[in-house]
């Protein structure tokens, strides 16, 4: 529906994402969360004077997403029917440059003895080992009958894969037998079009042991969670939006890439995620901007480090503002509770300041977003409120 | 979704279900509701220290639901998709040990006046002529054409029916006018594969004819809701959890068989219940506790037996609560306000006990479930919801 009734202004829209943003109650902290404690006058002030609240549900009640389903759905793309798979995210996190037709992969070093997996992480070896290994594998398979292989590695025995060439598919069971003391696995076709893919793997997997076979500990390797580039409308045709990502981590500005935003810099600071949102102001329509340590200190169960990061976003807000965005909206992807140290089916709380609004004239926290106007909605009707509020819809029906 | 992402442990999870709980203020009674009036510290003190708290709508919005899709969506079944028949309820409610295969019907007894029902309730004969018309029948046809028959009496003018034996279908109209002063009918098949159930039926319709001729009153019986078991996937199958049911009412426990949970006891009133519950806790993960005094009261209109059958469910939940479940789920099947002498469509008040929820801080009634962090969702949702805070569910997508 939303496709018949976009309208074109120059009205900007900023998404300010902190990541795992939503919190419960913690009874180390008077029963505060991080979003409650922190002290944060400007995002107050906006929400107070000119906000509305409410929570976004990213899944589904009660479901727990990942940073995929997480993001789909903020950019108002339905997580379920839409995946973007573990392999692409790997690859994306360690800012591999995936392209259409590539085939990526997670994979580890494993110990292998007698054919039988003995330590699917090889003694969770250290990243120097890890990148030594990698660069060998480089150098010695650098491809694979006509298709590239890219290798990178990750932290401790993790690594990640991009097979590059003509015919790939992902339709491909793991190389993994996901449980120590079981036979080695090789990756088997799904459907027909799948075989030459499995051939592929599979004899990557074989070059590899025979390289690898004098190493003590790390002498095998596990590939698994194969995908390709989904395929998804570009965000900028779902919405007439020019739309620009803003992230310091690069699975972010991947997964922006992956629906079609555009990505100029890699910036290393809030400071400078200001400085490119200024320069990029007037060429684009919808700015994303991503903020990844509210979720690193929610996955460490770090209240103080949780309250420090709102606290250190709460001082770029008025740079921001300043711009005038028509819309400014503030909320997370999920809620990364510092008491379950891991991400949650907590609903997330969402400010958008806008001049369009019911104006609730609460401080923004969880406690009061249960009250907002916006009540609780999926985070995949977010982006339809939001173009509202852009003043970028127009009237259905007569 | 959920199938794919539960996640074993020993959390043990306990509904605790009034039956008809939810209510709205009454006049009568200050505009409070029962839940209000009720003096019940024990649930106060748990709802205020550690609970959350919303609202569950059984069906859809403006639906009053009865016993069977107010159950089925509690434990996660689309009460649109799935349907206990009015037969298989009856006999359930009954006592009687419905099998695959078998055929439940309701039936009354009535009185017919030249091939036409003159009185489809026999003028409401009282309960024990209905117990030695049904030993009559019982006696005098044990089978048809190979087709085993079990009656039971219910109360005053209604007994119940199962059929048992080799191809049996439920696609069976009525045997019933459904109305005074019209001829009698026999039952019709649907499709061809209910024509010997439905010559069973019409035989067996026949012979109650004959046999009661002489009857004054009660010369004739209606059967109706002919319906099977129905075929659903089993809730321990669906959820990985092992479940009991403790009901003193029969209807209730027969509906947990119908679900798959197992039912060991019979118990007679709410301290045997937890008995019960304290003897199997560490067997099973999920239990199934009903109270049916709650929704009586509602029925007859009668808030203070309502307030009263509250406080007393009160008094138990401290022992629930000392065996340490992980989730303790406090909600209704439907709402049976007493000013409306009946099931209604209004949301019903949830209250969930855990440690890993938003901390409402506010005691459990029909207002403050509506500011609650859970906001109204749909009864099917629970289940999820619940899963969620037994950190029995995975995250989705990477």
């Amino acid at each position: 529906m939303i496709k018949d009734l976009l309208l074109t202004n120059s009205n900007k829209i900023v998404f300010l994402i902190l990541d795992g943003l939503g919190d419960i109650p913690n009874p180390r902290f008077s029963y505060l969360t991080p979003l409650e404690a922190a002290k944060k006058p400007n995002i107050d002030e906006l929400a107070v004077e000119t906000g509305i609240l409410g929570r976004i549900t990213p899944v589904d009640t009660g479901i727990t997403p990942g940073s995929g389903p997480g993001h789909l759905s903020l950019f108002g793309y339905d997580p379920v029917t839409y995946e973007i798979g573990r392999g692409v995210l790997e690859v994306l996190g360690l800012n591999m440059d995936l392209q259409d037709g590539d085939l990526a992969a997670r994979a580890n070093f494993c110990t292998v003895k007698n054919g039988v997996v003995a330590d699917r992480r090889a003694g969770r070896i250290e990243t120097k080992e890890t990148e030594r290994l990698c660069a060998t594998i480089a150098k010695a398979i650098p491809e694979i009958e006509g298709i590239k292989v890219i290798v990178r590695p990750g932290k401790s025995h993790r690594f990640a894969l991009i097979f590059r060439g003509k015919n790939l598919s992902d339709k491909l069971t793991d190389a993994d037998p996901h449980k120590d003391n079981k036979p080695l696995v090789y990756s088997s076709p799904k459907t027909g079009e799948a075989e030459f893919s499995s051939t592929i793997i599979n004899n990557f997997i074989k070059k590899i042991m025979e390289l690898l076979k004098n190493e003590k500990i790390a002498n095998g390797v596990l590939l698994r969670g194969f995908s390709m580039k989904p395929d998804m409308p570009a965000f900028s045709v779902n919405y007439n939006l020019k739309a620009l990502a803003i992230a310091t981590y690069p699975m972010y500005r991947g997964i922006a890439k992956v629906l079609g935003m555009d990505v100029k810099e890699e910036p290393k600071d809030y400071d400078e995620m200001v400085r490119i949102l200024k320069d990029n102001y007037n060429s684009y329509q919808f700015f994303f901007m991503h903020i990844k340590e509210t979720d690193t200190a929610g996955e460490d169960g770090n209240f103080p480090a949780k309250v420090d990061a709102i606290e250190k976003v709460d001082r770029i807000v008025p740079a921001i503002y300043d711009l005038k965005p028509q819309v400014l909206v503030i909320t997370g992807d999920h809620s990364t509770p510092c008491p379950l140290k891991g991400h949650s089916w907590h609903p997330v709380p969402l400010l958008i300041v806008t001049q369009t609004g019911e104006k609730d004239g609460m401080a923004f926290h969880e406690k009061n977003c249960i009250k907002g106007s916006i009540g609780t909605i999926y985070s995949k009707q977010l982006m339809s409120l939001v173009l509202a509020h852009g003043l970028k819809l127009d009237k259905y029906g007569a």
